[in-house]
């Protein structure tokens, strides 16, 4: 007896890789309800049980894979899981999520979370099927690209209905910004550098195969929300356009309007053609693919048979923010080149926004003088140049020559390399920006400064509120103006509400692309699944306090209001539209709305008390 | 021109391992005079230039060696030089410091300080010679023990009056109490696990060479000082019986105090004899030593020439601390037995003391059945096994089997056995308490509690004065009562003081042996050596601000009162003398002495301004 009613398993699994012991613990319901699932409930455990005393590469940091209650349901749209950990990147706190069937068939093994800590003495796999935990051998997988290692674990255990999370080379090296790969590395729970905790504790993978069904509170109330959600998908002109078009169906309109970056986020123009859809990413585009039970279905595959550029035909293909990160941000408008340069990130274990933030930063250092060939081991390492590129990609991944240098990201290489060089490093607390620039919209500005972890864009960016036009009343917010004025508490409750549905197990594209037409129905179907009764306010208190929770981590970890800063160029230089960010009044109103103090932008009493945060604000104030 | 008038050199040599490159730069005048040398110009540069990001395994992480004015000048008993870091066994400041020759030569080849940052793509040597620097290959070394890669180096550089720094496999594997050698492996700075930062820079060594002389202000003033110095050790019957008997000289009384702990600083009592000096000690006493210029020489050298506890001749022996923790508090009671695990912690390159607390920690819980046979792969860890303890070291180096556990230190491990193990750790803030038993004088509860480099026995404990009968009239301390009163004040006064003359480049030794019969010595010294006009009032102020900078370094990385704490034992258990520490009082008094905030233990923003670092209290204080 679990005592929950419906998606929560209500149990955590626990992982002593030192010791290789395990045991099953309950998932205490309030911890469930106040913090949701996937990294809010990670999140409270992180902040619980990993001091500041304790560093990222530390048998007493965690590994935390996180379910959230939909997850493994039919609930559409929910096939994304979270990881959570203390970021290599960032030295606080850190977490990523991937899509695809880890998180549906770790359900189905009987858990709500795996909770990993310590530090296996030579490489280990872990095998969790159906309540049942083996630790495995991974010295003959150590040094295999992840998708070799994904195939190769499945052969082994003989069950190719097995689900793989794994690092490649790049996690193994430690490569700070290396991510947790999934679904024979086609899907990546990619920023924060997760990846160099996984290969710091010499796990190389966790598979999970299980027969469980996730028990639903309400199912005929989840069957009627989902069959509407499901046929809205199919009949929705804008959701079937992102279902043929996938993310990188925006890269066209995004780089037009600004947003997506270009020459490491300078006003440099290129032609957005080739890497365009429909354009030149036709050329690549052989397919598309689902994760769990989506009825979406984004996901791109490509191919490219010949030449250069080839790689295994039918392989993920690259998303909006790889196309952007490694494709015009370098400068490189070849959507082969980038296709290719795609699959080896995927093959290493890469995270691609912050691979291609990093090298992009290399060639501005590398154009300006800041380096020349004789630092980057004779690459040419200019825009444009898709083979240096690709060339780094491989370097990063093996820490070799310069790219032992890039593979601690652009703000440690920037410090390595000096000469002003942190100048062209764009990136929050060390995690490169997204492809989003924030001097297209105001929310931006306060959004990524005060980021908890770093520059990422599935945390509540307000652009689809600010410029695309998608209205957010269910949420309180009014249409939007060219006025700053209120872009601040907008940003704070779209990080709310993106905080929730995150937790919970959704997709952030069921969010973005309005795919529940209204907020309120992905509370109806949360409370058809686990059977409780929150409403949309509640949901946005919960997010709420997920976020806070992850900021008092933080600042029991040292960030102050120094670490909300955004990178010179953005509030200095003018971008492709001729904006800068302003954040004269957008961030104080930020602060005022979280309820942050504005000069050390911790939470205030008030604010914690107010989220039931008592006991974190005995801990933060005295 | 340095701008110095002497003491002083005025040069700081950078050093990138990433880049291979260095540089040199001016000592700043000011943040000499404000913070003497050693651990204070080295702790300013550390809270100055590493984040709350950066962890100590990071390439943005700072190594630094660290002299002062005394050093390498004609100063009696001033061989030591400090090295700082941020600690991977505490997570927060870290510094150890050595005596021998290694400072004095640093200063003849030109620099007060190097400052290394970055991590070298394989292993590294860097050799400094007067005023030039060259990156070696290490590879040939990596993987020998210190006095092995000590002497190779000195060999293939075709030198045999090299300084080596260097670090034994210890260090390489990250063991998180490695500590780095110097003199051929017979000196260690050991605390704080500074050689596992050196390790994860891949550099082996740090070897100097020079012919410079350090400029002095007065020297004649200096000749008249020291010669009064040096008559008084010659004739003082103290000093001179410790110059007889080293520190083992105090084995015997401080066991009987009570102040030496015994089986893992439990009541439990055992015969002193066969560790005592005379006594047992005898049987491995083969010389004496002296570091640079010291006119006191308490260096122990030893021989045990046939049995299982043979070991090369004549090599450093175990001092007090080694004999306490790797004898009495492992219930060991053969001077042989830990003359031979005292060399190999010095041929590994481990802190002893954190090795001694560490095993001591492990065979309570074997002893306890925390731990069986399974787990310590088939050694019987029971107190009194001192097969058992040199298994255990070479476990560790190597990180074998239960020796990776071990080799977290006692407060990881204690995490990872789980089932209360905490309780046996004795530990503050992840460091093993040094052999000074806290039960036993008042001064020492707050003193270790609030330690900013935990467990130390070098940064002012209060027991000469308290129970040895030391007068401290000079520092404004009354003769002790039994009344806790005062002790805080006092914990807080010898502190300020300690940390003047170490950051200056003195032993310890000088002090505590009253080698210069009274305080106001070490200043007109300092003043003959410098040119300054410090009083003693003055040297106290430096020696806060290098406390406050220090305490600084661990508020800004996370450290809160929480961290401010004893181990449990020390406070329910009574120790052999029957007595607890009482913290009631003497704990508050210090927070109040010091100005730091009894509930959070932050430096008030009075305190850090009337210290001069405004900029500090802006930093913590907003």
């Amino acid at each position: 007896m679990s005592g929950f009613r419906g998606g929560y398993l209500g149990k955590i699994l626990r992982i002593d890789l030192t010791r290789k012991k395990h045991l099953t613990q309950p998932l205490p319901p309030e911890l469930a309800y106040n913090y949701i699932g996937g990294y809010g409930v990670g999140g409270r455990i992180l902040y619980d049980e990993v001091p500041p005393w304790v560093g990222a590469f530390d048998p007493q940091n965690l590994l935390i894979f996180a379910t959230g209650p939909v997850n493994g349901t039919p609930t559409p749209v929910a096939g994304r899981h979270s990881v959570v950990s203390k970021s290599p990147l960032t030295g606080f706190f850190g977490d990523a999520n991937a899509g695809g069937f880890w998180g549906a068939e770790l359900k189905a093994a009987g858990y709500d979370l795996v909770v990993i800590t310590g530090r296996a003495p030579k490489p280990t796999y872990v095998f969790i099927r159906d309540g049942e935990v083996r630790f495995g051998d991974a010295s003959p997988y150590w040094g295999m690209d992840a998708r070799a290692s994904d195939r190769s674990l499945k052969r082994d255990l003989g069950d190719a209905k097995i689900q793989v999370s794994n690092i490649g080379q790049a996690g193994e090296n430690l490569v700070r910004f290396a991510g947790i790969l999934t679904d024979e590395a086609n899907r990546i729970a990619g920023r924060c550098g997760l990846g160099a905790v996984m290969g710091f504790m010499k796990l190389k993978a966790v598979a999970v195969r299980g027969e469980g069904k996730v028990p639903i509170a309400h199912p005929e109330e989840l069957r009627k929300i989902s069959g509407e959600v499901i046929k809205f998908v199919k009949e929705d002109k804008n959701v079937q356009m992102f279902s043929k078009g996938g993310t990188p169906l925006y890269f066209g309109p995004l780089w037009q309007l600004g947003d997506t970056p270009g020459f490491n986020y300078t006003a440099k123009q290129l032609n957005p053609e080739g890497l365009s859809w429909p354009g030149g990413y036709d050329a690549i585009l052989s397919g598309t693919r689902s994760c769990y039970l989506c009825p979406i279905g984004c996901r791109r595959i490509s191919t490219v048979k010949e030449g250069a550029y080839s790689f295994e035909p039918n392989v993920e293909g690259p998303e909006y923010e790889t196309v952007s990160m490694l494709g015009s941000n370098c400068g490189v408008t070849d959507a082969k080149a980038v296709a290719k340069a795609n699959d080896l990130c995927n093959l290493f274990g890469l995270d691609t926004i912050s691979t291609g933030g990093t090298i992009a930063f290399a060639m501005e250092c590398f154009e300006k003088g800041l380096l020349t060939k004789e630092d980057t081991d004779g690459v040419d390492l200019r825009f444009g140049n898709a083979e240096a590129m690709i060339k780094m990609i491989e370097k990063i991944a093996f820490r070799d020559g310069f790219g032992d240098i890039l593979a601690e990201g652009s703000r440690r290489a920037a410090k390595i390399i000096g000469k002003g060089a942190e100048e062209y490093a764009i990136q929050v607390k060390g995690v490169e920006l997204a492809a989003h620039d924030p001097r297209v919209f105001q929310g931006g500005g306060p959004h990524y400064a005060c980021a908890i972890t770093g520059g990422r864009h599935t945390e509540g960016i307000t652009i689809d509120w600010e410029i695309l036009g998608r209205p957010r009343d269910s949420l309180g917010l009014p249409k939007p103006t060219d006025s700053p004025e209120g872009k601040g508490v907008a940003a704070k409750v779209i990080e709310d509400w993106t905080a929730f549905i995150s937790s919970a197990g959704w997709c952030w594209f069921a969010d973005i692309n309005a795919a529940y037409m209204v907020e309120e129905n992905f509370v109806k179907t949360f409370n058809a699944v686990t059977g409780l009764n929150l409403t949309l306010k509640d949901a946005l208190l919960a997010g709420e306090r997920i976020i806070n929770i992850r900021k008092a981590f933080n600042v029991k970890h040292g960030a102050t209001r120094a670490d909300d800063k955004l990178p010179k160029r953005l509030l200095e230089e003018k971008g492709r539209t001729g904006k800068v960010v302003d954040l004269s009044k957008t961030l104080d109103e930020y602060y005022e709305a979280r309820g942050w103090d504005k000069n050390t932008s911790k939470p205030t009493k008030e604010t914690l008390i107010k989220l039931g945060l008592t006991d974190v604000a005995k801990e933060i104030w005295g």
